[in-house]
């Protein structure tokens, strides 16, 4: 990787793995299907080129996947050249449903989609009246939107830093699982944003990346992110996490989340309620970090939330290898959820919850609430 | 795999990794590398393809390795083709370190090397006074200590599966980590022979085979045994485990041992200790099973176990592909150690102890030394 491609991160480097630039008129991201081996920022300049880097998963993460999405739409209408008002929702009629389509589950692919559309709805109809809207204006509107999409997720996973850097301690180690990092957001990350906030805060620390298999984001990308702005992280496999703790080697475990329940229930990546277990049986704290958008305060808890399985072959051939006999039976889900008395806190962009959950959560979305009003 | 090679097997087909085959005059061995793709069986005529075998890990685990090192001296002085009982001394002589050095730290190679080294002493000394000892009279006496060693070792498996299959619950299901099974042994194994024989007596039960990062043994050597024979197995990862005990799926959890202090505290593969937590927390039981020769009452506790620390390349480059970024720190110990309070029982050939370990496991010890006197 160059320096240029370092700098490309921003005013002290972080990886941000999304980014529009306007010099190039391109949309840079990070190709992750390189990664580890390989930091490559690649230039997308069509919508054709943003599907194919979404379903390829050159770019992961529910709100990366948003922001590329967002700005996939962009650059489609750009290439559409549209000639009216008209022309503009003609190409929307066609691109939306095909770009929400190239990951149909990703909730936030088509929620980022829409406020796009949406922003350009809102340009066109404030310029009725005293003139029609230029299409130029409109594609600038979209163009807002989807930086606005970005920014506003970044400074989300800002605040998640600051709140969550308070449970770094100082000379400390930290234990994580997957990725919640700033490859999976438009930077800065979830779990993660609190070491890279306790780092300029100039605390010293290190950081345990259970390497999370089956799919292997710890060792992957976590590593990858942390080790490229200089934290000394050290990779395990999931199952030394338990002996680390026992010698006294885990000072707290900070992990993001999928989806939380009103009672604050964690639904997380496989492997993280078992080491929530661990966590509870060495009196290490656990902690939950995510943007108030994974709360979902209509599920009561955690065991309304549905797993998905996903293909035995992640396990059975993951590297390249058959690592299982032909046939064997294979348990694979994705997810797991954490019972909330496990939990220390969570970290939100709105502040820290601790037990009882239920109020607290509820508080905190009230306050998001009046402040959307 | 042809049906004859799965006759070999002997009578009521189990996976025997090892054994000497008189018609064909080789000893027959399961290339493991090939596992778990292609069961195929090698013979191995000599003693230098006895010790490439061992040094590739075409064998693997200690008592397996033990009768493959016996058999391999065996090989080597019917090559040698001695003329006089002084020049199969000094093919001894030549043979042992020869194979001891294969794999050093493998301390039933040396002692099963020693062991037909003294059978050879012991059959040339009794010769001696009535009539001089034949070559060939010692190469069979080495033969038979050879099959003497295997004999040993499957018998004792044989037991402790007698003995363990009563904590295999009908129609429950049983979880373990790594290949405490046949492949590793004569015959049988020690945890799964518990399995093998709760089969023989009918039970019907599931197990869940953690694959057992970071060389997955588990996926790749019990999954594979355990299907050979029928048992209903399941692949997961380690990290799945927990999630599965909280659901009500695991009944009981059986793994092997590879060291055991005198209070009961047990050195087995990585990930054991975290499984004997989640197991307590789920109140699940959790047995160890292993030979008497397992148990070091030498040591006053498990925390005098040296736990190897091995080559970070087997987390990062596993499968054929590197999967972390380059030079980036990588914890990977090979053992850890469960402390007795978290252990239900430890099941050996001499039958089941449980807590106080201490005098139970002193007494066990003591009725071996009587039978040996």
């Amino acid at each position: 990787m160059s320096d240029g491609d370092r700098r490309a991160g921003g005013a002290g480097w972080r990886v941000v793995p999304i980014m529009w630039d306007a010099a190039r008129g391109a949309v840079r991201l990070i190709d992750q299907t390189l990664l580890p081996t390989e930091l490559k920022y690649i230039d997308i300049r069509s919508f054709d080129d943003m599907c194919e880097a979404i379903a390829m998963l050159r770019v992961r993460g529910a709100p990366a996947i948003g922001v590329a999405g967002a700005l996939g739409i962009y650059l489609g209408l750009v290439e559409k050249a549209p000639g009216s008002a008209a022309e503009v929702f003609e190409a929307l009629d066609e691109l939306c449903p095909r770009m929400i389509g190239v990951r149909p589950t990703a909730v936030n692919l088509s929620w980022a989609v829409n406020r796009v559309r949406q922003a350009v709805e809102r340009a066109a109809s404030a310029a009725t009246g005293a003139r029609r809207s230029e299409p130029a204006e409109l594609l600038a509107a979209a163009l807002r939107e989807a930086m606005a999409i970005a920014e506003e997720d970044a400074a989300a996973c800002r605040r998640i830093g600051e709140y969550g850097a308070q449970f770094v301690p100082d000379g400390g180690r930290v234990l994580t699982h997957c990725n919640a990092g700033a490859l999976a957001t438009a930077g800065w990350g979830t779990a993660l944003a609190a070491l890279y906030v306790a780092q300029e805060q100039g605390k010293r620390f290190r950081v345990w990346a259970d390497e999370t298999r089956p799919l292997l984001q710890g060792s992957r990308l976590t590593a990858f992110e942390l080790a490229e702005v200089g934290i000394d992280v050290t990779v395990i496999c999931d199952n030394m996490a338990a002996s680390l703790m026992r010698a006294g080697q885990v000072d707290v475990v900070i992990v993001g989340a999928d989806r939380i329940a009103a009672n604050g229930d964690v639904c997380n990546k496989i492997g993280t309620y078992g080491l929530a277990c661990l966590a509870k049986m060495h009196r290490i704290p656990f902690i939950a970090a995510c943007p108030t958008s994974t709360l979902d305060l209509s599920l009561a808890t955690g065991d309304e939330i549905p797993i998905e399985l996903r293909d035995p072959r992640e396990v059975t051939h993951g590297f390249g290898r058959q690592t299982a006999p032909d046939g064997v039976g294979v348990y694979n889900p994705a997810f797991d959820v954490t019972p909330s008395e496990l939990v220390t806190a969570i970290v939100t962009e709105r502040g820290v919850v601790r037990a009882p959950y239920g109020p607290g959560l509820a508080r905190i979305m009230d306050a998001a609430r009046e402040a959307i009003d």
